[in-house]
C-alpha cells in the first residue's frame, strides 16, 4: 500500500529516496521558528485541522472550494481539512479575545491541506509558521511582524544576500483604484490582476486593465515610482532603528491574492533568478468582524511561511546543518551473567535522563561496539564481576579517556563528563 | 462560528471556559513524552494525517467505517484521516525497513481522528504518544517497551499508587481457544468476548461464550490462576532487574480489542475506583507482512498512550505544575524621542536569544511596568539620555537589584545575570 500523492512521510533522518522527508530537519525548521517566535515574545496556539466548511468560504468566497479537502461528516456537517490557519485564529479570537490584554502577539506551526491539481513534486500538504498580531492598529506592529520575518529567516543563516522582503500597501492601491474606478465592488478584480501582472503577458494585463477602466501606463508609473505610504515609511523607520532596513523595499508589484487584506501587505523573495516567494503576509482588520457576524472589532495583521519552500531554499543555499541522531550511553552486555546488573545500570542513567541504550539480545561484543559508535553514543560501558564485585569501566568515546568506577558512581561520573561538553 | 463538536482549540494558556483546551499543557504533555522516549533511545517520526482508506480496512476489517472521517477526494480517492497511527507506521516500514539496522525504536506524537457518535464531552480527536519497537521479536523487546510506558507515567509524577500495568499474552488466550474449539475463524470471536467481559453481565459472557463451546467456568479459573507464560516471565524479570516489577501484575481479563494483536497485549489502568484505561498496547507480529502484501516479515510491538485520558488523570491528582509564560527582559519606553534607540536594543537583547518585549506604542510608564510584570519579565530595562550620552538602568525583577549600565554592556549584563539562575 502506498501513500496518497501530495503527502509526505516523516522519517527520522534523511532516507536515500528522493521523495521521502526528514523528521530531523522537520524538527530543525520548527525548533528554529519556535525560538525566534518565542524571542519576540510570540505565545504558541493551535486549533483543530477540521472545521467548518463555511469558515473557508465566508473568508475566501467560493473559489476556494476547488482547492479544498472537503466533505460531509457522518453528522451531515459539511466540512474541510484546513487550508490555511487564519480563520481559525479569526474564530478563537471572536470567541475570546475578551480575555487577553491587547496586543496579542501569537503564533502556530499547523499542517494545511490543498487539494491542488496533479503535478510532479506539487505537494498537497505543508507546515506553515503563523505568526500574528491582534488588537494594534499602528504601524508599530506591522514593523515588529516584518522584523520577526526578517529575522526568522536570518535564524537559519540567510542573509540580505538570498532574501528581500517586497513592502507594499493595499490602501495604496485602493486608493488609486478609487481615483479611477467608481465601482468599489470591481476593486478586488482589479487587485487580482496587479496580483497576476508579474507571471502574465503584458499584453493580457493591459486588456484586463482596459476592461476595469484603467490605463496600463498609469499603474506602471505607480510601481515605478513606488513613493511609499506615511504607513510604509513608519514601518522603514522602525526597521531602521533594529538595522533591518537593508532587507525591505517598497515595490508595489505585491498586492497579495487573497480577498481579505486591508493594509501593508508584503512578501519575502529569494533573490535570484527564481524569486520564489518564501514567505507572505498583511493586515487583515476585517476579518475576525466577518467572522464573528460583526461582534468584534479587531484590527489584525500576520504572515505565514511554509516548510517545503524554506528547506529547498536551505538546501540549495547548503545552510542545512548535519542533523545527526546521538545517545548519551550505550551499555555493552559482554556477560549474559551480567544482564540484570546491566539492565539496573541502563535503568539508572535513564532515568538520570541520560538517552541509554543496549543490546535487547545476546550479541558479540565486537557487533555492540559497532552499534554504540553508530548510535554516536559518547560513553560506553561494560560492568564486569570480580571477586563478587561488580566494576565498571566507562570510556569516553569522544574524549577518549578511561577510568573504572563502581555502579554506584557511574552516573555522577557520567554527569561530569557530559557537563564539560 | 462555531468550531466542530469534539474538537479542542489549544489557546496558549488555560481559559476559564472549560471545554477550551490549553497548548501550554499540551506542550508540557508532549515534552515529557519526547524526553522519555528520548532516554530510551527512541526516534521521532510522522506520517500523513490522511490516508487511503484501504490501510485501515485491510487491518481492522470493515467495522471500522463506522467510525472512521473517511470520504472520497477531487482525485476519485477514498481516503480517510487517521484513527491511529499503526497502519502508517506498517506502511512507512514495509517500504523503508532495509535502511534500518534492528531493532528500530520509533515513537510518534500523531494527532488521532474518531467520528465518534455524540455523547457530552466525547472528543473526536486526541493527540497521542505511539511507541514502537520493530525487527525483535525475542520478549525482552516487550520488557523495553513497557518499561517506557511505566517511566513514561512516572515522568509526570504517578506513581505505583496511581496506576497499574495489567500484562497479558494473546497467545495464552489462542493456546486456551484452541483446545476448546477447532474453528481458528472464530478465535477473534472469542477475543472479543473477552475483551467485553469485565463490562458485560456475567449471563451475557456465559451466552456468548456457550454458543462458542466455551465453558465460562474455565474461563473464569483460567483468569483466576493467571499463570505466567514463560514470554511473561521473561518480562516480569526483565523489569525486576530495573525495579520496575511492582508497577506490573499478570491479568489475563486484558487480552485488548483490535485483531491484529499477536503476543504479549497490555493496558495501562489508573488505581482507583474508575479504573481507566491510560493506555494500551501488545504485538503485532503479522501486520507489517499484511500492509507489505507479504513483502515484509517484520515482528513489532507498540503502545499509544492518549493526551485527554492522561490530562484528565493528572488533573485528578493535582500533578499539573504551574505552568506561567514568561519572558527575559522588557524594554520600558517613558521619552518617544528614545523608541528608536530604545527598539535597537530590543533588537540586540533578541539577537542574543533573550525573549524580550515592548510597548508598540506610546503609553504611561505605570501602564508599561504593569505590563511587563504581567508578562513575568525577568529584567526591566530603561534608557535616559543626559549630557547626549545613552544610559540604560537594569532592574533585576527577582533578585531586586538595580545597575545602571551602557546600551552596549546590556546584553552582555543581562546574560550574567540571567544564567546565575
Amino acid at each position: 500500500m502506498e501513500r496518497l500523492p501530495g503527502f509526505r512521510d516523516f522519517y527520522p533522518e534523511p532516507l536515500p529516496a528522493k521523495d521521502a522527508a526528514s523528521f530531523d530537519l522537520r524538527n530543525y525548521i520548527f525548533s528554529k521558528w519556535r525560538e525566534t517566535a518565542r524571542n519576540y515574545g510570540f505565545r504558541e496556539y493551535d486549533g483543530p485541522p477540521l472545521e467548518a466548511l463555511e469558515l473557508y468560504t465566508t473568508k475566501s468566497g467560493a473559489e476556494i472550494l476547488g482547492q479544498l479537502y472537503n466533505f460531509v461528516d457522518k453528522g451531515e456537517r459539511a466540512v474541510a481539512i484546513r487550508p490555511e490557519m487564519t480563520p481559525t485564529l479569526a474564530r478563537m479570537m471572536a470567541a475570546a479575545e475578551r480575555s487577553y490584554k491587547k496586543p496579542i502577539k501569537w503564533f502556530a506551526l499547523p499542517q494545511l491541506f490543498r487539494y491542488e491539481r496533479q503535478q510532479k513534486g506539487r505537494l498537497r500538504e505543508h507546515f506553515q509558521l503563523n505568526a500574528d498580531i491582534l488588537g494594534e492598529s499602528d504601524p508599530a506592529a506591522d514593523a515588529e511582524l516584518i522584523a520577526l520575518l526578517i529575522d526568522t529567516l536570518r535564524s537559519f543563516g540567510l542573509t540580505e544576500n538570498d532574501f528581500v522582503i517586497r513592502l507594499s500597501s493595499r490602501n495604496a492601491w485602493q486608493d488609486f483604484f478609487a481615483e479611477r474606478n467608481s465601482d468599489p465592488g470591481k476593486a478586488y478584480e482589479f487587485f487580482q490582476v496587479i496580483d497576476k501582472m508579474e507571471r502574465e503577458k503584458p499584453e493580457v494585463t493591459g486588456e484586463k486593465l482596459r476592461t476595469l477602466g484603467i490605463n496600463s501606463e498609469e499603474v506602471k508609473t505607480f510601481v515605478a515610482g513606488g513613493a511609499p505610504t506615511p504607513e510604509l515609511q513608519t514601518v522603514l523607520r522602525h526597521l531602521a532603528s533594529r538595522k533591518l532596513d537593508s532587507f525591505v523595499r517598497v515595490d508595489y508589484n505585491i498586492i497579495r491574492g487573497l480577498a481579505y487584506y486591508t493594509g501593508i501587505v508584503f512578501e519575502a523573495f529569494a533573490k535570484g533568478s527564481s524569486m520564489r516567494a518564501i514567505a507572505g503576509g498583511g493586515r487583515y482588520n476585517n476579518l475576525v468582524k466577518l467572522i464573528s457576524a460583526n461582534k468584534v472589532d479587531l484590527p489584525a495583521l500576520g504572515f505565514g511561511m511554509g516548510d517545503v519552500v524554506l528547506a529547498d531554499l536551505l538546501l540549495e543555499k547548503k545552510l542545512i546543518p548535519k542533523l545527526s541522531a546521538a545517545i548519551d550511553a550505550f551499555v555493552i552486555i559482554e556477560d549474559e551473567a551480567l544482564r540484570d546488573d546491566s539492565l539496573a545500570l541502563v535503568q539508572r542513567l535513564r532515568e538520570a535522563n541520560f538517552s541509554t541504550e543496549y543490546a535487547l539480545t545476546p550479541s558479540k561484543s565486537d557487533k555492540q561496539f559497532k552499534r554504540a559508535s553508530e548510535m554516536n553514543a559518547s560513553v560506553l560501558l561494560r560492568c564486569t564481576r570480580a571477586e563478587g564485585r561488580l566494576a565498571c569501566a566507562l570510556r569516553d568515546l569522544r574524549g577518549g579517556s578511561q577510568q573504572e568506577v563502581t555502579p554506584e558512581a557511574v552516573v555522577d561520573t557520567v554527569k561530569s563528563l557530559l557537563r564539560n561538553r
